[in-house]
């Protein structure tokens, strides 16, 4: 059993705030964002982001339309200063996009950090201390008095090192460390302490960054204590308020949007929530959310799963099939009956009309998903669902993303028949969407060459409907060589997006059977290819999408073998 | 890019709600719960339940202490009415637990649903129907005459059907649908309008249930709509207020705490968030955020792993490893300041002391999981790190709970040696540390022979550490009947709770590699082994972990072999 809390736990105190103004507040406009995927996130990683992920994740970043990334903490790490450099003499930062560095209170590193961003043209340096009671007692032992010191001390060395180097535009950022855990009159003295020392004005603002390192209580108590910082600060006018959520409660996202509706202007936060144990705030999720309330996030998510990609790539974590807005699951219906509003409420539906749908909060298509609506062979049987079915009877073992588009392959054929399908009619309807099996999707004589640095050359003969041709391409693999050659042929840009590959059968009779999901044009589309080579069934794969996309098409019907 | 989105969405209107309470309400103790795991959850995903796995999740949720609990929508498919049938004639419903079964507000189907329910002791009939203006507008076609009458004469119809069947304890619940897209005004029409027909009293309550079926809006928005309904509803003494919070916008556990702040005194949710699209309200998040602040939720949740693994079976979706609570992440701290406030807080911390950790709102063991802190080798870079290395050099994937556990035993070594470590070094503490190729861990002889029935049967010579000995069992196949065996020799529960397993090199000298994650008495430890066989491989990884366990000792340390 669970052990009576009432001894151990304490409830967090509320904040006396009787005449509190947020929660009849309305978010208008977007806040200022600042990603700290690169920092706060990258520091939580089992396998922490190499210097081509980091990159990787920076231009994303950039791409999606963050102004402010925090991009890693210089001083504390080779790894972390090396990629400060590398994005400044790489020319890296694009014009409008401030990087911010994060360092402790502690002169030697805030000296390493000024080392790192030699040459920057704007920067943001974010320094921090520990006030919490918890920290002062037990690790710092030192007085309120000597916090207050300490953070103005380094303030001082801060604004000193930045006047000696006025090549580069400096602006300042203090964060009192677990100010979630703090008393609100404490957090107060320091702050004022430092922005006394900064002495910001109305044209050169400062940023004080308020963050919930742990987060403690319901998210009204974290309105309510940025409420009440906005209300009490000195200089307000001169500040940048911003905060910085944890999700340990599994309430980030509400904390985030409650803050910014209580005075805050800024939020930092990492994409999909990434970071330390529970994660930072999802600014994903706090970005659409605005967005579906009529309000323009300023970031652009119109290709949702592209972002997806990178992130899981770069964290090495997936995301999961129920997270808002992206998840696998997030735009599908199971239910009949929800199937069956959202039928009725698109064909009420007329263009210009504002978003009205039962069970779907946003539009899939602005995000670049679809709408799915998935039915079970027997709905509610697990064992009659189409999936178990092909992996039970035909040892086919689907991906998720597959599976989905699938069943509304069925789903159609259902709905022509008006009857029950067996295994083997699912089976059917398989092999024929996916061309399997089929003389008129193949691959001829393909020829793979090594050219050299890793690359690889592929010629092939290929038929595709009604054409037939040779193509030709390179890559760092066969898959890649092919889809190059394909895509050059066609004109065509296409991409891989995912691949799964398994072993049919065993012995001289295995197989290889690949699932690719395509990204062709702007169109997302899964292929599927069964051969006793794991080439060959890739490349089948390819065509079998390929096929399948109205966005493709080779560009002469007639065209004819060795040209 | 994003279109922008002034005008195709429109922002939730705001409540006029001044003087409301709800911000300054404190939650002093555990609400009513009702698990509609086996519902809602069950109903959103993409492989259902079969009714082995129903009957599993059931038994959780009535040993995590859950009184309440929707078993189905019988009407819906002969599996859920068959799965009713089960629970009530299979005699599997405690006496202190009532379930619930939903309907829609149809007749025949209202009909169907009592039929199900023959022979029960105690029943909630859930029956719903939907209110919100785009259902009236494009489904139903309905004024809200037709739909205040439409709920009404279901309730009717359940009033009388029920009191038909005096045998059986019935109670009964409404919820008008999609209540988080109705006017509120409209809401309480429908609302009192079955109450007048059901005549609760103060002794003999209904339930009122009120689903944010789509969330819509920020929770302060949601929690203004609950005090709303709560201030003024009919014969509020004679219900019980209950909300069912989905989390399109992420905010689906702050809605719920909210909610229960502005009056609300049930609450419908699913372990772990599962549930149509990004799931329903994670009533495990809303109970553990309750017992941090001091407040016994009435639920288990002192094993916390093993409540997930029985929802990853069931639902066949992983929990994702920053999830509140349950996360593999969730109390693992990267940051070596971290580590060291968390090190020096431990150190200072007295029996009996409040809890107050920096980085941990809760002790990780109140929930059955540990602390855990990770290092890298070489801090921040990928490349560096434990798993990295073994696995490029030596060929080993270590599973994540596997990577937290080793980085400890690494940990340890370095905070002795003082110096950063090679791949060579890490691959020496590894085999040290999982006993491999060590022969004091060693199974000789291994015979397996089928025993009818599926099972099958174990004999072998077992040397571990200083004892040597034979040990036979019986088990569904090799490991479950060794680990049967092994158990039953030495008194100590053992389970397997998790595996993974992989080949190294390959052709002739091809081995694998295998993983186990044990539970040992209380404690958890991972075992690893490497052998030609897959069988023999796994066997040695179940003799590793045990030697590792403080919790195990073979029962005669001088025993011989062939006693």
């Amino acid at each position: 059993m669970l052990k009576q809390p009432q001894q151990k736990y304490r409830a967090f105190a509320p904040i006396a705030l009787p005449d509190r103004r947020w929660p009849d507040a309305v978010l208008t406009r977007a806040p200022i964002w600042l990603s700290t995927d690169l920092r706060d996130g990258n520091q939580a990683l089992i396998e922490p982001m190499d210097i081509a992920r980091k990159l990787r994740m920076f231009q994303q970043l950039v791409k999606i339309g963050f102004k402010e990334i925090e991009v890693g903490f210089p001083s504390a790490s080779q790894t972390e200063f090396d990629f400060v450099r590398l994005l400044i003499e790489g020319g890296h930062i694009p014009d409008d996009v401030t990087i911010q560095v994060l360092t402790q209170a502690r002169a030697h590193l805030i000296e390493r950090t000024f080392e790192a961003l030699d040459g920057a043209r704007r920067v943001v340096v974010h320094v921090y201390n520990a006030v919490a009671p918890i920290m002062r007692r037990v690790v710092l032992g030192t007085d309120e008095d000597g916090i207050v010191e300490l953070a103005a001390s380094h303030a001082r060395q801060i604004k000193a090192l930045a006047a000696a180097r006025p090549g580069t535009d400096w602006r300042f950022e203090y964060s009192p460390e677990m100010f979630s855990g703090t008393e609100l009159a404490f957090s107060k003295r320091v702050v004022d302490a430092v922005t006394e020392v900064w002495a910001p004005t109305p044209d050169r603002k400062c940023i004080i960054n308020l963050p919930s390192t742990v987060e403690h209580s319901t998210p009204n108590v974290f309105a309510d204590m940025i409420e009440w910082m906005h209300r009490h600060l000195d200089r307000r006018d001169s500040i940048i308020l911003s905060v910085h959520p944890h999700n340990d409660r599994g309430t980030g996202t509400a904390a985030g949007e409650l803050a910014l509706m209580a005075g805050a202007e800024r939020i930092e936060g990492c994409l999909f929530g990434n970071g330390e144990r529970t994660g930072n705030v999802d600014l994903v999720n706090i970005a659409l959310n605005l967005y579906t309330q009529g309000v323009d996030p300023q970031l652009d998510f119109s290709d949702i799963d592209e972002v997806r990609r990178c992130v899981e790539h770069c964290t090495q974590i997936p995301v999961h099939p129920r997270h808002p807005y992206v998840g696998d699951l997030v735009y599908t219906s199971f239910s009949g009956s929800h199937q069956d509003a959202i039928k009725k409420a698109f064909a009420a539906r007329r263009d210009g009309d504002v978003w009205d749908m039962p069970y779907l909060p946003v539009d899939p298509k602005d995000l670049g998903r679809s709408y799915d609506a998935v039915i079970r062979v027997n709905s509610q049987s697990g064992k009659g669902g189409i999936a178990y079915l092909l992996e039970t009877e035909y040892g086919l073992e689907l991906p998720r993303r597959l599976q989905i588009e699938f069943s509304q392959v069925v789903q159609a054929v259902m709905d022509d028949m008006g009857k029950e399908l067996s295994a083997a009619d699912i089976h059917a309807i398989f092999e024929r969407e996916y061309a399997l099996g089929d003389a008129g999707t193949a691959v001829l004589q393909p020829q793979m060459t090594e050219v050299g640095g890793g690359a690889m050359r592929v010629a092939a003969e290929v038929v595709l409907g009604g054409w037939m041709g040779r193509v030709q391409g390179e890559g760092n693999g066969p898959i890649d060589a092919f889809v190059n050659a394909l895509s050059a042929r066609a004109g065509t840009p296409i991409r891989v997006l995912d691949y799964h590959e398994h072993a049919i059968g065993s012995g001289a009779d295995a197989r290889a059977v690949a699932y690719l999901e395509l990204r062709v044009g702007d169109e997302t589309r899964h292929g599927v290819g069964i051969d006793g080579s794991i080439v060959r069934a890739s490349m089948q794969a390819i065509l079998s999408g390929l096929r399948r996309s109205p966005a493709f098409a080779m560009p002469h019907k007639q065209e004819q073998t060795h040209e």
